[in-house]
């Protein structure tokens, strides 16, 4: 088998196109010329109407968790009251950031279970300087409710921090009408670029709240914006050039699709996993409340019984295909599947075929067919 | 003219060999699989062969600044002592960066002079936690005296932590031997990658010393360690998958090419570079002293009576050859060649005989010839 040309059906990294491949291979450039700049200026232009917003954007040469630690670490001063949301291990992830450097009040919920704002609207009341949470919780495949919980933040006068990392490129963010004071996306998700940059928006009120004496120093968000409001573009420090190749070459593939198309394709496509788990009697992870909902880029599903998640895991791999276990403390107990950014309607239906084969296989599910025929069902609506 | 296929003469990014951009275009992977780990170890091998250490190394998805901020933000607390030696832009970067974590002393000589080590002597002799400095100073095309600086740091039990961006796969570096406790290295000039990733090594003395409370988050080098420990190497956030591939590539180009023939190279590239100066009569910018010596990979050049380096950067890059002018205070005073990584000496020559062209052209030199001649005959020693 050809390891090189495995489907990743994991939440990230997602397969990259071979026209943003190719888009790497170009030469090096000055980063301080004005062809530079000119793709600077692309991105932010794209990733505007991406993340709705008038905010400025900027474009991080580091992971998604960079991106975070920008927010955080240049908005947080050690006695700031920060509300740090978790129901999920990049809530946690979240949460251990800023312990580094705000005063953390975590508002814990069960990962796997859907967030409640009346203890979070208790906390507000109390004040904070700003709250956190991740949008699209990736570890357990749930859809936190950030439209409430960013109105709730500013009816309180506290930032809202949101980790947009799988959902932002895939699913409806609106950024400036929701009151999201920084919003971040890594490259490596729904945008369909590969890993290594990370976006972010960046509103006034949060630039104004910035007044530390120390900022951190690579992740300096006033460099950043004062890097970007030269006459030419600019990153503070050396940007990775092919990676931003990459990003304008994804972020074309984006505009050419339209936003409304790809977020519809990206519901269909959630849509239909769970339907096909559905007829194989496979229960979803998440547990929804009137504020939640199922994540429409990555699907998480509770491992039938008598068979642990990291054997369905090594299974498909022998197909080719890889899916994503549990993380921490719901490895073997959950499976993941991410349908994310340029996957095709074609790759879904490899995979949930294939998993279809293999629970046939274990005795799972006695028969081939209701699987994959409840999701085209879907997909063909 | 193509502007995608310029000479890049300039001090990094560097040009990308073509096997290292094809690198690039290989599909994404699971960057918690194995084969992310054997690129990692792979790199990480080769790596210590040109620190020439048995510290740990490690690969950050970040500028050089990146990892600069990684070492001093994880070792120096606010009331630590850091000396920081400063002789141009990037020791000033340096500085400026230590003080947002520690107490700084700063020993700043004046840009493009040597660093004397009486100074230092004499703030060490008063206890430091830290003392940082830049080896090869790329704005000045100075060469500082490491390994005294090393070796004195480590007489008075301070950490020795040093900028090697753009000597380290250029020029000599002897980590372990200098006693250098954190050295770090771009990937975008001698090691001949594209930019986005850095490198570094840390001593046991230097991970002793990283008792802060709060570390950064996405530069926690003890997060570096424990995710490199595990059975399975990795990164402990999402590492810039094709940049590791672009990396790898570019480190065994330099495993074909040997460092010892590779330093040579570049010793041989630059000392062409001033021979062809020399013969124009153009000065270089360093003034050297005992402790001191010109850069074995980027050449800086003080700019002719009566012409503006800035016009000189222009005129080459008409002819498709970009090479650098002068940073802050030195814009338009001074010019710089960098001769770096996979730069060949038709690349040298082809530059020197523009520059040749540019000065004949505005009256600099009387006559064409004597710069490439004295240039080649340095090259065909």
């Amino acid at each position: 088998m050809d390891l090189e040309d495995n489907l990743l059906m994991m939440p990230g990294p997602v397969p990259v196109p071979p026209r943003v491949l190719r888009a790497m291979s170009k030469p090096m450039i000055n980063h301080r010329g004005a062809q530079f700049s000119a793709i600077y200026d692309d991105c932010r232009r794209i990733l505007a109407d991406i993340f709705k917003t008038e905010n400025d954007i900027f474009v991080l040469s580091g992971s998604g968790t960079a991106s975070m630690e920008a927010a955080v670490g240049c908005i947080a001063d050690k006695d700031d009251r920060i509300i740090s949301i978790e129901n999920g291990k990049f809530g946690e992830r979240f949460k251990d950031l800023a312990s580094r450097y705000g005063s953390v009040v975590p508002l814990e919920f069960e990962w796997g279970t859907s967030v409640d704002l009346d203890p979070l609207e208790a906390q507000l009341q109390e004040g904070a300087k700003a709250v956190t949470m991740v949008h699209n919780e990736t570890s357990t495949g749930i859809l936190n409710p950030a439209e409430q919980v960013g109105k709730l933040a500013k009816k309180y006068g506290s930032l809202f921090i949101m980790d947009g990392v799988t959902s932002l490129g895939g699913d409806d963010v609106f950024v400036d009408d929701w009151g999201v004071d920084v919003a971040v996306v890594g490259s490596q998700k729904c945008i369909g670029a590969p890993p290594g940059l990370s976006m972010l928006s960046v509103s006034e009120a949060a630039f104004d709240a910035m007044k530390k004496e120390n900022l951190p120093y690579y992740l300096d968000l006033k460099a950043c914006k004062k890097s970007a409001d030269k006459e030419k573009t600019q990153t503070p420090y050396t940007p990775a050039i092919p990676l931003f190749y990459a990003l304008q070459e994804s972020l074309h593939i984006i505009e050419e699709e339209g936003m409304d198309a790809r977020i519809e394709r990206h519901h269909k496509g959630a849509a239909a996993v769970r339907a096909a788990m559905d007829a194989m009697g496979i229960e979803m992870f998440p547990q929804l409340n009137e504020y939640s909902a199922y994540s429409n880029t990555v699907s998480a599903m509770k491992a039938p019984a008598g068979m642990d998640s990291e054997t369905l895991k090594k299974e498909m791999m022998k197909s080719g295909i890889t899916i994503a276990g549990g993380q921490a403390h719901l490895k073997g107990k959950i499976f993941r599947i991410g349908s994310m950014a340029n996957v095709s309607y074609r790759d879904i239906l490899s995979t949930l075929q294939q998993i279809e084969v293999v629970f046939k296989k274990s005795g799972v599910v006695s028969e081939l067919g209701p699987a994959t025929e409840a999701a085209i069902e879907v997909l063909c609506k």
